[in-house]
């Protein structure tokens, strides 16, 4: 292989052969093509695109470039992926329900990073849960109550870590085949046969309009047919929070509400959204909606969130028991400075105000406050007095207050006529 | 500085500050900026190119990367660069001509490097002359004759020789702000006033067609005039070797035989071409070819050259009797197959014929056979006969001789009609 020779091929536009990008891929992830010629190849890319052939070739080199999890020995495996958003605590909602309906989840998660929260910081804010478990654990509680959730220990797809540092100091995230093989390189390599991504679109997203979200979807979708697995795709509003919290044990809060056949309608809606994708996915599509539905109104879907909280080493009195869960005691409250209706409460700030509060972490590693976070009082469309409290603040020792104060203000927008409030699904592909 | 933001303002087709350029190569060239980042920018720079302002400001920060010549104590300096052609003996005829002309001298020049030749190296095939000079001795005699020529010993635009590197392995070489400004940081850092620029187009050149050539003609003047120098340049064919000999000796010998008012019309007619645009561009236009061509005739220019020669500790007597010089004993033919007309001689294959010969490197440092090298006993839109001999190789042992004699092969075309042989000036660009 000669390097030159393939930088030049991807800056006069021609398609690379799948042979050229695992020794591309190959060749990186051992150290042997240095990093400037991986930049210069990422930057031709970013001109020059990718064909569909091409996204998932190299996404498939990526997924090779480290383990890959054989789940094999399990029926129906189904996995889930959101592009990040702020307040999104669906993952404890609909792996139970998944779950339920007769499919497995045997799922890796990852941990919150800067303004976005990560569903293994959710569960530990269940006392005794653990997000580290053997293969041999995970392969069987998996198997046993179709339902296992891990933190993400295993080697996978490292040339996407690899790639994604680079690209994060050379000017080249932004660009579609190489965001969409991000993603689907680690979803492959975690083995699962049926994929359901949740792609978010607006302020608090990384894809802002609906047309960049509906060509990211597309590009992941079909880079999973490449792969061989089933993959459906919903783009979902992210102007606004998920729900009515975001922070990790009002999340846990809130998630358990809907598994009770209550909490927020956004979320409920999105989970079973998220719920018939899947089961459509995974070829069983009669019915969907309402067998969806029933998990969350018969209480089967928290039965089965219980035992998985349980068999992981979590405390089940703090499923049954909500109010248990140690949320920070301070109070705060912002008021409508004027009347009229809520235009919109930017997902981005309320996900660096609790950020501020120390409920979320700048860099890996760090330890956070699960008690702290954000509470919606009043959704955007709504209409508001002059002094109404429109967010709450769950602080401790009043830690970050004033900055997520801030925040929180300068991400409110009140006008004087009701806003078109967007639906909060957009689109889907399949 | 922020390096990925400059990397994006690129990528996205907006223009640099010449502060951002400053701090970018300045950053580079101190080991601050890694080369990923730089990798990822230049190949930015390859699909968006640059404006010719921008283009200008690179080359000033890559010119004061490193030693910056001051020639300002010598009057109406003059420089010349050509884009490198086989056979392309003309500063060895130029310079002095320039010298008697009234202009100054003050050069710095290369050694060969695979198929191309060196103008230090055919100087060294006379016993005696050294390339190297103190910077004082180098001015006096420029200022006592008017010309001296030296190798490039001093730390210039060492911007431009990492940059070269870097594009050499990330696919980034062909590009035209990349190429003008790598020409041109040089020939600043060298400080003469006057500049006089020979592009080479065709297939022995690295601009294939009159159009490429022009553009790059038009950016390296745009960039010397930016920089407040006196630029101008001329377009020149390099299909087949200029003159009639390539190797160092026989260059050497031609160039005499030029000096004296003989040697080949094109090499000839092109020296004192390069004079007019000289004298053109420093100001002093009037009647330029008659004086030009006067040097050659009243054995001024020669006289210059052997007064040069001896300053440099070379022996005269050689320039006395070219017959002295060494050239290789061994002589080899190639005879044409048929009858006809020849059509081309590949210039890149005569000058890869004196390279497998032994008379050039293929690596930096390595020992040179000024003796060797290849003979054109007819030009191009000559009439052949079968079995007429086309070419004259001069070998010494036989070393490489096959190699070449094969490469020459290649590179020579007869057919049936007589070719259209292109002018030797294509353009002027001033």
């Amino acid at each position: 292989m000669n390097v030159p020779d393939l930088i030049q091929k991807k800056r006069t536009g021609e398609a690379h052969s799948a042979a050229e990008l695992g020794a591309l891929i190959g060749g990186y992830t051992r150290g042997e093509v240095p990093d400037y010629q991986m930049a210069a190849w990422l930057m031709a890319v970013c001109f020059q695109g990718m064909t569909a052939q091409e996204t998932g070739d190299l996404t498939l080199s990526m997924a090779r470039s480290g383990d890959l999890l054989d789940l094999g020995t399990l029926p129906h495996t189904v996995d889930k992926h959101s592009t990040g958003g702020v307040g999104d605590k669906t993952s404890l909602v609909l792996t139970p329900m998944l779950a339920v309906l007769g499919l497995t989840v045997a799922k890796m998660s990852g941990r919150g990073l800067a303004h976005t929260g990560g569903t293994i910081d959710k569960l530990e804010s269940i006392p005794g849960w653990k997000a580290e478990l053997s293969d041999e654990a995970f392969l069987r509680q998996a198997r046993e109550i179709g339902l296992a959730l891990v933190g993400q220990s295993r080697n996978l797809a490292p040339a996407d870590g690899l790639l994604y540092a680079l690209r994060d100091v050379t000017a080249t995230v932004d660009c579609l085949p190489l965001i969409a093989s991000s993603i689907m390189s680690k979803k492959i390599a975690s083995g699962a046969q049926t994929i359901v991504l949740d792609v978010k679109v607006g302020a608090g997203a990384f894809m802002k309009t609906v047309a960049e979200g509906e060509q990211l979807a597309r590009a992941m979708v079909d880079i999973g047919r490449h792969a061989g697995r089933n993959v459906r795709a919903i783009l979902t509003d992210m102007q606004a929070p998920l729900g009515k919290v975001a922070g990790n044990s009002l999340e846990v809060r809130e998630a358990l509400a809907t598994l009770r056949g209550q909490g927020p309608e956004d979320l409920r809606e999105l989970c079973i959204e998220l719920a018939v994708e899947a089961l459509t996915a995974a070829g069983s599509p009669e019915d969907a909606r309402g067998r969806a539905e029933a998990t969350l109104q018969d209480g089967s879907a928290l039965a089965k969130f219980r035992a998985f909280v349980a068999a992981q080493g979590g405390d089940p009195e703090y499923v049954d028991d909500p109010a248990l869960l140690d949320v920070a005691p301070g109070r705060a409250e912002l008021k409508a400075g004027e009347g009229g209706y809520l235009s919109s409460i930017d997902a981005l700030s309320v996900g660096r105000a609790v950020l501020a509060l120390g409920g979320g972490r700048e860099r890996k590693g760090e330890a956070i406050d699960h008690g702290v976070g954000v509470e919606l009082l009043v959704k955007p469309g709504g209409a508001v007095t002059a002094g109404q409290p429109l967010l709450r603040v769950y602080h401790r020792d009043e830690r970050g207050l004033s900055r997520a104060l801030e925040l929180l203000q300068a991400g409110l927008l009140i006008g004087p006529e009701r806003p078109q409030v967007p639906p909060l699904i957009l689109g889907r592909i399949g």
